[in-house]
């Protein structure tokens, strides 16, 4: 099913292209920028759920990657990947034995969180129940409220003295996630919270230190929260995702401009109207994220130029159908069979979208690529003993 | 990696699941309007791209179905239908080439749709070209201003005549799709809708007559208009896609009740603080989606029930990462570990998000279904001559 071919022209459309060089300047950049500032490099791969492009990643500098889910991680322990931070709390005993085994089978570093003493017992039970060590990181909450523990609670410090005490556990440090700077609408705003989060997550650490934890690490994460940060106090580590192909959201926030986004969706006109051209990329290709954590700051969901004629001004994506996309026309010539160039809003969910994607060369050469650990979100596990 | 077990309580989360005995219901329940109404019934099969759940609506008296794109199409095709309508406007010879070749091959009666001169031209060719006749249908826009012919301009008439003159093509008639019902907001809106589709399909099949134009088939389609139709004047076919499942939105509208809907997510909370607890169904398995083409009205992205207490209060799915859903807890308590039940508010995206969901009997046993046309939307479709 995978294959060449020498230009955009050729290809049949909806189709998720990555421009290779820009992708390539990308991740160099945050590789210059991790060790200027002196901190690992440990990239979630969530973004593109590809082997190939973590491999870069590593190769490029990356000292380890992260991952979303343990069916994610599963694919990357497999692929011998061999230091991953599985950035998600476990709370289901089978699944945390299942992915610690498996990392051992391989030799991967698995490093889990947790953020709660349930996700701490059960890290501490597979760990002793399989005679082997495990490195726990601390999640701290600095403003997302998703997951993590509120850094000025009692929980806190009690959580990663628990970590520090369980027999078979390391209490690896505390990793955070800023992601609420996606809705604070600006460059200066996201800077606010970086700083925010470098001063709480110091905070953190005093106060660890000062209840006589060692903390190895202070791991951050957010591609606009490193890029637009004005330095990285008291850090270690960063785990940034979007960073590989960035999207129209980091444009909107200033973490990049529009030639080095990465990551586009060629799309044809299919049918047009008074109103709209309908173009054949959907929510079931764009997703419908307006931008990621639900922020919605964005009007649309994407901007489209003309394949053949960048230098127009570009298009909105009005509205999404499953299946097609409404471009307002406002009177300009969209004819059938047309290509367009999408910037999605955001970037990670069309990967997760596409069972393969066009890596596009310079020359103008396109290779299929897989995309490896692609619908590990949901899939209907049923319970291991039960499988035939 | 398909399976069986005994129990919900059995599964790991996050897993697509569908009760069978309201999925059985709700296709019998279709197929029985459309008996009563006199009208055939070929559903869109993009809500659940199952080859099994497709053989049990026709089974129950389907007289074919419709697919939403080639890829999709070829997986049915592939399968042994004998009757599909491909629902999408095709301008892409070599795709429109190969789609009729495989029906041909298949024994498959495939009907294509056309709303340009340039649709119309490339069926037109294809067929020429493989010596075969293929039925074409106009597609009339009756409201949604997405694909299709406006009803009142004179290329409606002008392109039904282009179809039937065309040496090999067919012209099988007018088909529609009002989906902007899904933002009308009300039951009653929506019969609104309903009542203006069939006056205006009649209104064209009359003005395709007057052109000494024989109209075989006018089809509708979307679930609610057909649900909440009082009546279906002057139709010859029904194309519902989303009644065998239902979700949020159709219960919004008026057109299902909560104990009607047959797809549930089931989740587990895996994190809780102040304001939320955190389920582990995010955008990547729920879709951003809050309802289809893009209607908003409905908060939140679904409503959750405890697996164990159905009967207490739901909670609304407030915000969504890709990983995580938000539920605002509003006080009451929800432990690390505790297993929900959600109805997502656009159950058709959910299934393009998983390979494979669980289909649960009464009983409780829980078996795998592989959803057979997933991830058919975008697939890095380069050309074929190119593939290696």
């Amino acid at each position: 099913m995978l294959g060449v071919c020498d230009s955009l022209n050729d290809l049949l459309t909806p189709c998720v292209c990555v421009d290779e060089d820009r992708m390539l300047a990308n991740i160099d950049r945050m590789a210059d920028l991790a060790r200027s500032s002196g901190v690992a490099l440990r990239p979630h791969i969530k973004t593109h759920k590809s082997i190939r492009l973590a491999r870069a990643q590593i190769a490029l500098g990356a000292s380890g990657i992260t991952a979303s889910k343990p069916a994610e991680a599963m694919v990357f322990i497999e692929a011998g990947f061999t230091a991953i931070t599985l950035a998600y709390p476990l709370f289901h005993p089978q699944v945390v034995r299942e992915v610690l085994a498996a990392a051992a089978r391989h030799g991967t570093a698995l490093r889990l969180i947790a953020d709660s003493p349930e996700t701490v017992a059960v890290a501490a039970d597979a760990s002793h129940a399989l005679g082997q060590h495990t490195e726990v990181q601390l999640k701290i909450d600095v403003g997302l409220h998703r997951c993590g523990v509120d850094p000025y609670s009692r929980d806190a410090v009690s959580l990663a003295l628990a970590i520090a005490r369980a027999p078979y556990l390391a209490f690896a440090g505390i990793l955070s996630h800023a992601g609420h700077a996606y809705a604070s609408g600006s460059a200066d705003a996201v800077r606010r919270i970086a700083r925010e989060e470098c001063a709480t997550m110091a905070d953190m650490r005093a106060r660890l230190e000062a209840a006589k934890l060692e903390v190895p690490e202070v791991s951050v994460g957010s591609t606009p929260t490193v890029l637009l940060n004005d330095g990285l106090d008291g850090i270690t580590e960063i785990r940034p995702g979007n960073y590989v192909f960035l999207d129209r959201m980091q444009i909107s926030l200033g973490a990049a401009r529009p030639e080095d986004v990465a990551l586009t969706v060629l799309a044809s006109v299919v049918s047009s109207n008074q109103q709209y051209a309908i173009i054949d990329a959907g929510s079931k290709v764009l997703s419908s994220d307006r931008g990621p954590h639900g922020s919605d700051n964005i009007p649309g969901f994407g901007i489209a130029v003309r394949l053949n004629n960048p230098s127009d001004q570009p298009f909105v994506i009005s509205q999404l159908s499953e299946e097609h996309g409404f471009i307002a026309r406002e009177g300009r010539p969209l004819a059938v069979g047309e290509k367009l160039r999408i910037i999605p809003n955001h970037a990670c969910p069309v990967m997760n979208l596409t069972d393969r994607f066009v890596m596009v060369r310079t020359s103008g050469r396109c290779t299929a690529v897989p995309v490896d650990a692609r619908c590990t979100s949901s899939q209907a596990p049923l319970p291991q003993s039960a499988s035939t």
